[in-house]
Order: structure tokens, then C-alpha cells, then sequence
């Protein structure tokens, strides 16, 4: 049993003492204590490979910043390569991709990924698990389909994702089949990370806001929607889809339990179209380079826009890394030392 | 007198008999004749400085894709470099700044620009206005101040403007000494455009999407306010805040007399926020991979959507470089020949 259940509460919709609070990349480089064990592994790649790190930067967080749940350090890019197509992580550049798909063949010649091709991540999950003493919930996670095609078909990050979308605009059938095998290699993946020990599985649809909103129906939210229908009778499912302020309301008819909120989105806004999910979110993450009374005010005008159930406090993205780590602390203080009037 | 007004009209919200198309970036390396034009110059400055080769390009896609309108050939960040921070354009890589601004002093240190700072692009619209012979109005430009900021704080383009961003949040009071600056710049060298033969301007705010909704009021949308204060009773202005999905009503209320929308913005939820204004957009710019049947499918959809009155058709960002010039023909063509039931 949990000693502090309050992230899985409130993803089930149930009323809570106080809103739990974790961040997106909060085993990340905002920490010292992060970058030392880093420092232990050759890549990026052999970090996130390498189960004995990976779990203790997915710690780390708990003990330091005292966050409400870990989620398992990894990278959404294990899918790919778990698939048959291996990436680079280029220091200062990101993911790259030395075979792309763009043809029948190419998608062909791909497996359809299982838990035992990431078990090196369901090792992490594991040791996690152990060190986490049932203090905290453990987060699992995976990209949304549509946001690995995107890294698959393009090679590398990019602005506008215009090779991904040529794609999607010039081989609807090809991109199908494509997603068809992300998702069924996410759903394995995903059930694995719960067998070991994931109490709640987020989606990361990343790439989301480069779609226009009949693309994002056609080609990224029934991928999810399918995903979100495997695992939600299993345990919690967030959709976070960036970018796609166009779809929250046709994001809420998922069987997702909670949606994340990036910084554009409005809280009452976002109420007012999801119905009864949680909802998560959404602090810009600049507003932790500001000083304590400008992070006070604002986490606490956010507090007070969500209201106390049904949320989990977090940012609208991941942290970036050159923010300070007291001012993280300060943010996390502040939701945990809140109460409603 | 212009012999096709159809911008006008629709900017000015009269009635038309078919709407009007043109396409940002429509003077760009989609145009084969562009780049031939290009190769004169030395490097991307020197061609924007140049006045007869700029006019060149502004005038080439009313010839071969048959629009309704130019857009003077220029950069938006020609007003940082007349208020003293000059930049270069590195190949594949975008704008770099060598100096950034960081400090108080670094503030007083710049210029109020005003035309005169900026002749060549004067001449160029001079030498465009007369090339056009009066068949279609020419549209005058500049970035919004928030975005000019955000690469005058950030020294370069950037996927989150995070360090722009961290100067909103930690020197607010410099930011706002800056956006004045900028803006009083703006308005100088916009009625210089005017002068020189503008019909209509737009106002770029490419980095709109990366503020929160409360900072882009404070640092983005009130100092195109006053822009379009002073510059809608001379001629139409147009607002184009990309990604700011969530200030479209708020935009409604300002003295803008179109909205430009990106391709993430539903048609009749624009229309429902943003009362009388007319609207400008939106197709995914990746929508001109397609095969003509989807072109022609998509564009017409997009007619139906928005209407023939108030509306100027448009994509929702710029042209890609490697967009087939023959789809973006086809894209023009079926504006032109569509007419409404």
C-alpha cells in the first residue's frame, strides 16, 4: 500500500487533502545530485540503458525536491528502437535518426515491440519501485503514436515536423500501418511497465501542436484513444498532448483519466470543455527563473483557478535545465503548504 | 487607382465577389525565379538591403502564381539592427545576434529608429509600387515588439525563447523600457511604409505562441495595440500573433482590422470570438505536399468554413522552401475560381 496515494486519488477523481504536485523532466538536469550520476555513463543512450542509474535519478526527485510521485527516467525514443530503428542522442542537438521510414518496406521491416525488448526499462521500473519503500506512486510512460512517427519519419527534432507531416498529407495509408505497429508495440509496453510496478501511465504527445485539428483526429488522438482503452482498466492514464489546446474537449471523450494543460491554456477554460477528468498542469516553466514572490503569487493564482480536486499540479512542459533548483523547491513548497479556504 | 482591391475591401470588411489569396512567404525559395534573383546578392542581408532586387522578388508571385496582393521583400529584425543591434543570417541555421540585451545600459544604448534609418526598404516598396503598376495593393510588414524583443533578449531563434522569456519574468521594467523603444520604432517606420507606397500592413507576432496568456497582454498584445492605433486610421493593419490561440477575442477588441490565424484554429470558433473583424489564413502550409484532389478538397473546405465576406484566404504560416511551386499554383487557382452558393 501507498503512504501517499494523493497523485492516484486524484487521478481517479476522488477528493484529496491537498493537490499533489510532480514535475515533467524532474530527473533531469535541474539536479546536481541528477547530473553526477549521469556523469557515471559514457551516452545519453547507455544512461538510459543502464537499469541501477536510471532508478536512482527517478529517486532522486522524491527525496530532494519532495514531489508527490517518481516517474521512471527514460526517453519516449526506447519505442523506435526497440522497433528496429536506433537513434543518437547529439549533445546540444537531440534525437537522431540514422534510417528514417518512407516507404511499405521500411514499416515492414519493423518489429512490434514487447516489454521483454525494453527490459532494461522494466528493470528500472523495478529497482524504482524498491527504493521508493511504497512512499510515492511510481509514473510510467510512453510517446503517443503520432509523436514517434514523427521522430521516425523526420530523423530529428525539428520546428515544423514539415517531412512528418508531408507524410501524413502524402501516404495516409503508409503512416496507418505505421501507427498501427507503434500502438500495439506501446500497449506491451506499457502493460510491462505496469507488471512492474507503474501505478499510472502518462502519454506524451509532444509533437501534438504541429497538427491541424482534423490531422490530430485522424492521426494521433484514436492512437491514443486505442491505448488509453487498453490500459486505463489497469491503472490511471494522462494524455498530454502539447500544443492541442484545438482538442481538449474531444480529448475528455477518451477513457483518459486526467489531461495535461501546457501554459497557453486557461483553467477555466479547460473545466469548462473536459467535463468531470482531472486536469494537470500548467505552470509555464520560466516562471521558476522569477523571483520567490512572483513564483508564490503565481503557483498560488493557479491553486486557486483549479480549485483543490480533481488536480495535479505540475508545469505545461518539462523543466528546463538551467533553472534554479530553489526556486523548483519553492514551487513544490508552495502547492504542498497551500490549503483551500 | 488599384485595379484589383479586393484585400482592401475584405480588410475593410466590404463585400467582394470572390475572395481574395496571397501567401506569406509567396517571396521566397518556393519561386525558382526567386532564387535566381538571390543568387545576385552576396549573402541574405545584403539582398534585403538591396532595393532593386528586393523589389524584384515582391513583385515575381503576382506574375507566376497570380495572388492579390505583394508583401514587400524583407526581414522583420531590420528594426533591431536600425536601433544599433545589427545580426547575420547563418545558412540553415537562421538569425544570430553577436550583442544581446541583457542590461539597463544596453537598452539607452539603442536608437529609436525611424524611416529614414531604413531607406533601402522604403525604396524597395518605391521601386515595387511602381513595378506593380497599380494592379494589386502592396502589403507593409513588421515583427510584433514582443517577438523583436524576443530575439534582441534571446540573440538567436529558439524552440521555448526561454531566456526571453526569464527577462519578462526577472526584469519586467527593462522588458517594458525595451517593448516602448521598439514599438515607437515600429510606428516610425510603418508610416514610412506608408509614405512609400504600403496599402495594408501586418504585424508578425511569430513568437506570440510562447507566452502565457497574461504575458502576452502585457508584453505582446498592448504594444500592437498601439501600433494599430496609430496606424489603422492611415490603412488597414492586420494582426498575425501565431499560436495565440487563447487572445483571439482579446485581439477582436483592439483597432487591428484582420486577424491572421494559424492552421490550429477551428474557422467558426474564430468567427464566434472575434465579432466583425475579418480573417486571415489558415491552411497547413504541409497541406500543399498533397495530391491535387486533397488540395483542392482541403482549400475548398476551408472557403466553405470561413465564407466569402471578411475573409482573406491564406495558409497559416509561411511557405516551406521545398513546397512544389505547381501545388501552390493549384492553391491559388482554386481560391480564385471557387465562388460561393
Amino acid at each position: 500500500m501507498l503512504k501517499n496515494d494523493l497523485l492516484l486519488r486524484a487521478a481517479n477523481g476522488q477528493s484529496v487533502e491537498r493537490v499533489p504536485v510532480w514535475l515533467m523532466r524532474q530527473a533531469g538536469r535541474v539536479l546536481p545530485e541528477y547530473r553526477a550520476t549521469r556523469a557515471k555513463a559514457a551516452n545519453f543512450i547507455e544512461f538510459v540503458k543502464n537499469p541501477e542509474l536510471a532508478a536512482e535519478v527517478t529517486v532522486q526527485p522524491v527525496d530532494i525536491l519532495g514531489v508527490d510521485a517518481a516517474i521512471v527516467f527514460s526517453d519516449i525514443l526506447v519505442i523506435p528502437e526497440a522497433m528496429g530503428l536506433p537513434y543518437q542522442m547529439i549533445e546540444a542537438k537531440g534525437p537522431w535518426f540514422e534510417k528514417t521510414i518512407k516507404s511499405a518496406a521500411d514499416i515492414d521491416a519493423l518489429n512490434i515491440a514487447d516489454a521483454n525488448d525494453l527490459n532494461y526499462v522494466m528493470q528500472a521500473l523495478q529497482k524504482s519501485k524498491t527504493a521508493l519503500n511504497n512512499e510515492v506512486p511510481l509514473i510510467g510512460f510512453c510517446g503517443a503514436p503520432w509523436t514517434i512517427l514523427a521522430y521516425m519519419v523526420e530523423g530529428s527534432g525539428s520546428k515544423t515536423f514539415s517531412k512528418a507531416k508531408q507524410f501524413l498529407y502524402t501516404q495516409p495509408d503508409l503512416a496507418h500501418r505505421l501507427l498501427e505497429k507503434i500502438t500495439l508495440s506501446s500497449i506491451q509496453y506499457l502493460k510491462g511497465q505496469i507488471e512492474s510496478g507503474a501505478n499510472l501511465i502518462q502519454l506524451f504527445d509532444s509533437w501534438a501542436g504541429v497538427l491541424s485539428e482534423s490531422h490530430f483526429y485522424e492521426f494521433s488522438l484514436r492512437y491514443m484513444e486505442q491505448i488509453c482503452d487498453a490500459i486505463s482498466p489497469l491503472v490511471p492514464v494522462t494524455i498530454f498532448a502539447k500544443d492541442a489546446h484545438y482538442a481538449l474537449e474531444n480529448i475528455s471523450h477518451t477513457s483518459c483519466n486526467t489531461i495535461g494543460l501546457d501554459w497557453t491554456i486557461n483553467p477555466a477554460k479547460a473545466r469548462a470543455l473536459t467535463g468531470t477528468k482531472t486536469l494537470q498542469g500548467n505552470a509555464d516553466p520560466c516562471l521558476l527563473y522569477a523571483n520567490a514572490e512572483t513564483i508564490v503569487r503565481e503557483t498560488t493564482a493557479m491553486l486557486n483557478a483549479f480549485g483543490k480536486d480533481r488536480y495535479i499540479c505540475n508545469l505545461g512542459h518539462g523543466l528546463y535545465p538551467d533553472l534554479p533548483k530553489e526556486n523548483v523547491k519553492l514551487f513544490v513548497e508552495t502547492v504542498k503548504n497551500f490549503r483551500y479556504a
